[in-house]
């Protein structure tokens, strides 16, 4: 056999599209979708083009959405004074995970980075100004991940955002609960110490 | 959000039916796919139905195959009176890469296992005893894997074939070649000693 056989090796290369899997990762689960029955080939490329028809961006929050709006910004019983500004939908869901925050998002989908081409024009930076204006808004919450393009975008967006005279933050950086000091990084217990606070 | 939004979800769960993908992963990849274009998606999906419309099985061998035969069975300058029996078709693309054997195969689809309920029947074996009784063959390597169900395999397909006169053979276990003795587990370091040859 020189090479996989054609229906094979293109599935494969569909799947090495995904971030994060490899050649011979992609090659396994294209065995595996072979010896998935008709329906279940059949329910798996449909819920792929469902994924890519039916999910749109939140008008509000960009959030990804099956309708106008997500089910944060629809629900009513968030605090709308309060943006809590992040990278990706996945943020949102691991924020909500903790069950303490009640505001509203705004996703950027992305960060500026200028090696990738990613300026403020790509990221939906003009829809957060917008909402700013509307008014209302009393506190946003930059919480771009810990990364240098993450605390990039989140420099840019509060020298951007500081006319507005809102109040404006960035999560904290420290040790993670329940992580040994020993394994941290230097610059995550440099961010420790410096965020100390009194409790005596 | 209570939940993921509904084709997320979807989407998430197909991936989850695939080896090895976990709950986490499966999330990523369909975020993923949500970043695709429409024509990558439809791409994608075209493939996994054409995986699973297109590839047959080879009638010779029961490889996976796009047409009657595979393109082993097919090439015509193979040795046809020796006959590789392995477990799946990732066997076969694992020898053939070895660029060393140039015999023909069989694939049995799946291994003996009374706990998964997979008696002989499930296999294709009546296709490999089929193949011997038409004749030609001179030697049968059974290659399935070095398991406890491989090796239950092999040594059932060794009883079943013995009346038919054809040589049966099974693959060597030792020490993978560039291996380090150290970390070679005592099974298979016994195996390696029991195997041992004169070099000198």
């Amino acid at each position: 056999m020189a090479d996989y056989i054609e229906p094979l090796q293109r599935l494969a290369d569909m799947f090495r599209r995904l971030d994060g899997i490899g050649a011979k990762t992609a090659l396994r689960l294209a065995f595996c979708v072979i010896n998935f029955s008709e329906e279940e080939a059949r329910a798996f490329s449909d819920a792929i083009l469902a994924a890519k028809t039916e999910i749109t961006r939140c008008k509000k929050c960009q959030n990804i959405a099956t309708g106008e709006l997500c089910s944060i910004c629809a629900s009513g019983d968030r605090d709308e004074s309060v943006i809590c500004v992040v990278e990706d939908p996945r943020a949102v869901i691991a924020i909500e995970k903790m069950h303490g925050y009640r505001g509203l998002y705004h996703v950027l989908h992305g960060v500026l980075s200028p090696m990738r081409h990613v300026g403020p024009d790509q990221l939906t930076i003009r829809e957060l100004t917008d909402r700013i204006e509307a008014g209302g808004v009393g506190e946003v919450i930059l919480a771009t991940n810990s990364t240098v393009e993450g605390d990039t975008t989140a420099m840019y967006l509060a020298r951007l955002l500081a006319p507005y005279g809102v109040k404006i933050s960035r999560i904290a950086n420290g040790v993670p609960v329940g992580g040994d000091l020993e394994y941290a990084d230097e610059i995550t217990l440099k961010r420790a110490m410096e965020g100390r606070y009194d409790i005596g």
